[in-house]
């Protein structure tokens, strides 16, 4: 394996599209989680998906590593170059090649982001779904299997995409699935892609499912006295098949973040985030259903309101969540984790994490997307300071067998990335080992993001 | 390979529990479609994981090929061993494992049937929606990705299994997935044994996806002057984001076909049949607003009804179907074939398709699950007559043609069998190669349902 003849090559093929300068390889080597500064040897500025195919085969004939990298807001070191080689940069592959309005769907390079997407399809009525706050990538958030705020009533990446153009790591260049809403036709290569974090192939094209903008749409916010009122409101809210579009746990801690960041205003309670989408009636009427049973457990000051500004104002806060975060201890970095529990268990699991966290040095903060059984946390650590590291790490270890022990899974959202590779073998057993086998199988020489997901060699 | 040492083995050591009586292998050697009579060599009936786990380390050692078996209602040869070996009847893992309602969710055997499910499930106020029309095995469901009338609102099998316990080619028992409702954990291996059809593994337990019983559930009929004025109404529907939970479309020869085999009075002209779930008032919305879509398109008698005998009268018929089209030509074996393009090409797919039919010399139906943009054909033929097969196949090819050419797939529900295989190539390209080399990776020497969905060797 040669990484340095990778880039000698690589630089003359690409010219001023190949980058070795410093500061460009810092940008890559950054993350928004915890992982130290990790730098690849160069980065590459594809255009086409030819070009991407011709790099790729550079790299395979030099065994040199390959990581996809489309906006670097993954929370896991999913697009960290931990053994170096070449970091795939997919901005410049940034156009929306087709909006199919009446089919409802739209052919997008991977550079897209979302907002970027949704912007484009403001004059059609249509708009994509799924929302995991960062302005991802379209790419990345299908690599990363990403979900967020919507998938209570969209579903996640992987039940959004239709259809994807993939280069293998041999170079060859293959299309999954078809513009058709569904498909028996052999193995699901498309949802095989969906989650594989650039580990099986890189995406190149995508054909985004989309949804018609609701009629109406209205937002509620509601303050509960103790966690498992607001944790029992969600459930109550799914069992009767409300068509919620948004149902976002906030804890105290998140609320007093809030406050200090963005100027909230909120008691510093536990709180749920509410949106409905729908005819004008449907809306009031699942506004008034999640009501009652807000009221039925403990909730007080439930506002509800159809007007677009506070509806933006409300998700605006909440986007900003993670820096909300930062705003509890200035300076400090966070450990993020993500499990998601069947939703029977979630109030036991939300309150003993927070427990844990009460009960430990540092400070934290609980959010989730609970419509999902799914939940963050995110650990405030001192820069430098190995107490708080370990601390952090050992309260996220223990929400990950927290997960497990109730029956779900170590992230809902964020992916494996480095993170979490450690809990893998605890999640699916021999499975990982399957996994193992089709990673061998399409990238025998372990070259597309090495490291990642499962563990080879 | 030896099947005569596998049989003599699986009857040592399964007694009655493994079947080569001639009557026994004729019941699994029939299909519903007009592949001929294929039988298995022997017949296993086992009754836990642990010895489905044991048949087939015993075929594996042998060389011997493995079918499973759910109740044999598939249309493309699926279940037909065509290959000689052993056919492993599932129907005797037939037991409910767990219903959590406060998840939503039910832990099955792949033996149970849907009907039996929702009979198991009625007191919890939940049900199963995925319904094919056939009272297939959840397991079989789950191996085709089957679909049916309610997908277009709940999804199909892809989007309602949780998890699977599976039976690898060699004897492994991995689980894949979890009772969370979403995961960014790995490959998505539930994915990717859903539809592979037994090829990849075997089937012994799912975790499936439960939704609440609507509050309201109304079903409608209206009747078309021509194909077009009813395909348009489902294709507004869809862009207008009525939740609508069946939107089924009959062509006047299907209709033809209700008269005789259910004495359904029906004119004989396309029809849409529809049903709603929700609340009260939501049911009644969406029935206005199609009601005022089918008016716009010509649509004539639009009766809607929420008593449930009319839903279950409607509902009967259309599941009725394959034999409403034997009813047409007694005697006549069907050849029935799906396809499913984007709902845009939808009107031109059905018209094109009945033209086809009307200037051959056979006599067929156009049904299908339109808000998917799916339809079936079914093509009746005289048992033996050489030249009306050969004009049905022909019909099925530029039928499956016609939906390359408009960008869907050869299948939306069926799979593929064997009957679909000669057109994978032309579908998926390079990726059909790709999903040969992951059979090969998890079933190297080709002994779980050989000759399906891939061709190796």
């Amino acid at each position: 394996m040669s990484i340095e003849a990778a880039v000698t090559e690589l630089r003359k093929a690409l010219g001023e599209r190949f980058a070795t300068s410093g500061a460009m390889l810092q940008v890559h080597g950054q993350n928004e989680a915890h992982f130290p500064e990790t730098l690849p040897d160069g980065v590459a500025f594809p255009e086409t998906t030819e070009e991407v195919a011709r790099i790729v085969r550079t790299c395979a004939a030099h065994g040199c590593p390959i990581v996809p990298w489309g906006t670097g807001t993954s929370l896991e070191g999913n697009a960290l170059p931990f053994d170096g080689g070449i970091t795939l940069d997919l901005s410049r592959m940034d156009k929306v090649l087709a909006v199919h309005a009446e089919d409802m769907d739209a052919v997008v390079q991977p550079g897209v982001t979302r907002e970027a997407l949704n912007t484009e399809l403001r004059a059609t009525g249509l708009f994509f779904p799924v929302d995991p706050g960062a302005n991802a990538s379209l790419g990345g958030m299908a690599a990363t299997r990403a979900s967020g705020t919507t998938a209570v009533r969209y579903g996640t990446m992987r039940e959004n995409v239709l259809a994807l153009e993939v280069v293998l790591a041999d170079g060859r260049i293959i299309r999954t699935g078809s513009r058709a809403r569904k498909s028996s036709s052999g193995y699901d290569l498309t949802r095989l892609m969906i989650g594989s974090e650039g580990t099986l192939g890189i995406i190149t094209e995508l054909t985004l499912r989309l949804q018609g903008q609701p009629e109406a749409v209205s937002a509620a916010i509601c303050r509960f006295d103790d966690i498992r009122g607001a944790v029992d409101t969600v459930i109550q809210t799914i069992q009767m098949s409300v068509p919620i579009a948004r149902m976002e746990f906030v804890d105290a801690m998140t609320a007093r973040g809030f406050n200090l960041h963005a100027d909230a205003g909120l008691p510093e309670a536990p709180h749920l985030f509410l949106e409905f989408h729908g005819s004008e009636s449907a809306v009031a009427e699942q506004a008034e259903t999640v009501a009652g049973l807000a009221h039925e457990n403990g909730g007080a000051d439930f506002q509800w309101s159809v007007r677009p500004e506070e509806r933006t104002r409300l998700w605006k806060m909440r986007h900003g969540v993670h820096y909300a975060m930062l705003a509890l201890q200035p300076g400090f970095k966070p450990v993020v984790t993500d499990i998601c529990v069947p939703i029977s268990r979630l109030a036991d699991a939300v309150a003993e994490t927070r427990a844990d966290i009460d009960a430990s040095r540092i400070t934290g903060a609980v959010v989730g997307h609970v419509g999902d059984g799914n939940f963050h946390t995110s650990l405030l650590t001192e820069p430098g300071n190995e107490d708080d590291m370990r601390t952090a790490l050992d309260l996220a270890k223990r929400m990950n067998d927290r997960a497990l022990r109730m029956g779900g899974t170590i992230t809902g959202e964020h992916g494996v990335g480095r993170g979490k590779i450690r809990y893998m073998a605890a999640e699916h057993g021999e499975a990982w080992d399957v996994m193992a086998q089709i990673k061998r199988t399409l990238d025998p020489q372990n070259i597309l993001n090495p490291g990642k997901v499962v563990q080879i060699g």
